[in-house]
């Protein structure tokens, strides 16, 4: 078989994927109490937004039907979804959107996928890359990308706070630094540290992106104005050279990928287009499900009663859990944030590796996500040094039972590390002494 | 704004795409008595299919709602979609697919926007093309691919059948002649002709596949084993070479977007690898949906009880229609097939032109649609001379009421254009005559 260069990069399988497969092949069949997998990227069941998508569901398939499952709908988008979009955020931010400011894709990691073929790749200004404000960020970035090394992202500040939090900031000189972007995209609140950016943050990535003439993608997928899964302080803003991306996925409805994009007309019909000639549109009778939950109220009503709460509510559980257990004379930091689906964790010791961390978990039949996959290429960053492979991220979609026995084996294997290492320096000194 | 290379192809709006945004502008807010709109490339409207898929969806959204649209499925599809298409095509055809001969897309065409990416553009060994064997062809396919340049149609072989038939044939030896193949793709019956490959045709394409060592995707949208809009008599044959593409759109559900293709695991894994990098996987729901109706036998039932003799009944309702309405001393010619959901005509005169054609109608309030936009190089190929703007399709899906009076009027047009004609050669002699 003979795959072109785009097909070869496309073909190819992430580190991170080789984990989830080994996740999915390790859990299948054994019942859920034999695994505690804290590796989980899908949003937690909760129960009233389950219901609201269930029942948008079921009354569009009784009322649209005809006209949305069985008919073509535009690229753009269904007139019935685009006009609801726009009604909802000119209502909520006093925008004026029309059609021409919106697109809506099968799931925004599509929308994404179609901005980098778009905006990234070679072109007649050279070869233009995706360039990732700050690592780490949402693994499913490195994917888009139909180039090798057509993603680069940059390294960030770390920021120890306190005995056990940290956080990481922009590094704006390296991100100017940087000559070759084609566009800039942030998740925010990022996936996975919860990190929202901050206005300033926004304020210079914006004018980087006027400067360089490139689009600012901003994935709003877990934060403001739904579903708030990390409650953010900053709204979005409109601006000509920012396209702010939307998702229903963790507002709960992940399996029937819908998102949309809303920006300056230019980079919006390019987009459409895109969608036009790949995947034609976004399935219709989620389309018109999501059109009611924003007319009638009813997202807003239970990202505010239902999915912030029980985010906010679970982060403050995990924190108290991580600190109540986790040893005291180890220096493990989590990443301060404004909430979010996960904790990113970095334990700041020489002896520390995320990924045999992995392996040893699994022994204990704990899965978590090593870090290194949510840096693009944590390996070769000077100024992060060893921190790359010095994080990992836990779930907080499962139920407090399981990250309650998770995190009592992490705290077992962590201190099995550390006496391990000191082992092996004084084993070391043992045989450099035998030498001598 | 600054695109890509392959952005600036994607970003394009194709001739066609124009045509159909003109239609629907012209017949946006009017009502639909207005215009005889025979542009249609939508599905007819038929309750059986239509119910069929209701009530699928029904019971997938009482059923399944919880495990399937709330939670990330597998890029490869749904296991209760791929265990149910390995059922299905091994009850019907003896086949003995497992998991990995399957992968499910969001629409089939995203199946084929992936493997143009996959199998086509610059390589290790230069540039490679997505090559249609047969042109006309599905005007999609022009979209696919991410490369100016990277598409090629061959033109067929031109072979007219008694006064008012016609049809095409593979010119073999042009295609041998096309060297940098890197994948062929056919619909098979084909869009817009109806023409579905012999036996012998598919096995001329298949050896030329091994030859080069390319795969040769099949897109049975129209065919067999289902929805059978148009009636083959060649099944599908597994060949390690051979992606076969199949679509739930022209079964009735074309707005929720869901296909499947089934071939060899290494190219069903670069595909599956390449949703997953894109957008993740296809709608839950409707794969559930899609899932009952090949296992419940509710697919054949309605392919062979409503589908088929829907087509096949409207075919020849639209054939002697024409007959008795054309103009008897205009050489028109439609092309012969095994049905399908389009009349594709050619007027072999050199006073016809197809866009000519399509504003005169326009002016009668009906649309068709020019057929030069189904030939992907419409003027440049010697071996077709002026046929390539000599064509036009006219969709079955409307109802027999509109297609008769559209017809009426597409006589009147025909005969409008002759008579022009004439006097336009009439009046270029007068002026010569007063020049000389």
């Amino acid at each position: 078989m003979q795959l072109s260069q785009s097909g070869a990069k496309m073909a190819g399988v992430s580190g991170l994927r080789s984990i989830m497969d080994d996740v999915a092949a390790s859990t299948a069949g054994a019942s859920a109490d034999d695994w505690l997998n804290l590796s989980v990227g899908n949003p937690a069941p909760i129960p009233a937004a389950r219901e609201m998508w269930r029942a948008a569901l079921a009354e569009s398939l009784a009322d649209d039907f005809g006209k949305a499952s069985c008919h073509y709908g535009p690229s753009r988008g269904s007139q019935v979804l685009v006009e609801a979009i726009a009604g909802y955020f000119n209502r909520r931010y006093g925008w004026e959107l029309g059609p021409e400011n919106i697109v809506v894709g099968p799931g925004s990691q599509m929308v994404c996928f179609a901005a980098a073929s778009l905006f990234a790749g070679p072109g007649t200004l050279g070869d233009r890359r995706v360039v990732l404000p700050m690592v780490p960020d949402y693994t499913g970035y490195q994917g888009l990308c139909m180039h090798d090394g057509g993603i680069v992202g940059i390294a960030p500040l770390i920021q120890r706070e306190g005995s056990h939090r940290f956080r990481y900031a922009l590094d704006l000189d390296a991100l100017h630094r940087q000559s070759d972007i084609g566009m800039l995209l942030v998740s925010s609140p990022g996936n996975p540290t919860g990190r929202a950016l901050e206005r300033s943050d926004v304020d210079a990535l914006t004018a980087l992106a006027v400067e360089r003439d490139v689009p600012l993608f901003i994935d709003h997928a877990y934060g403001s104005p739904f579903p708030q899964v990390a409650e953010v302080h900053t709204e979005p803003m409109l601006h000509s050279q920012v396209v702010h991306c939307f998702s229903a996925s963790k507002a709960g409805l992940p399996g029937e990928r819908i998102g949309f994009a809303i920006g300056a007309p230019q980079y919006i019909d390019a987009l459409a287009s895109f969608m036009s000639n790949s995947v034609l549109h976004a399935p219709q009778l989620t389309q018109a499900a999501l059109a009611r939950t924003l007319r009638d109220g009813q997202l807003d009503h239970v990202t505010h009663t239902a999915i912030a709460p029980y985010y906010r509510q679970k982060k403050r559980f995990a924190e108290e859990l991580l600190s109540e257990l986790l040893p005291k004379d180890i220096d493990w930091r989590m990443h301060s944030g404004v909430g979010g689906m996960f904790c990113w964790l970095w334990v700041d010791h020489p002896w520390f590796d995320d990924v045999t961390l992995y392996h040893h978990l699994k022994e204990r039949q704990v899965f978590v996500v090593p870090g290194r996959h949510f840096f693009v290429d944590p390996l070769s960053s000077p100024s992060l040094g060893a921190h790359a492979t010095q994080c990992f991220r836990i779930s907080l979609s499962a139920d407090e039972k399981v990250i309650t026995e998770g995190v009592h084996r992490l705290a077992e294997v962590l201190t099995e590390l550390r006496v391990g290492s000191a082992d092996m320096h004084r084993h070391a000194s043992d045989v450099v002494g035998a030498v001598l």
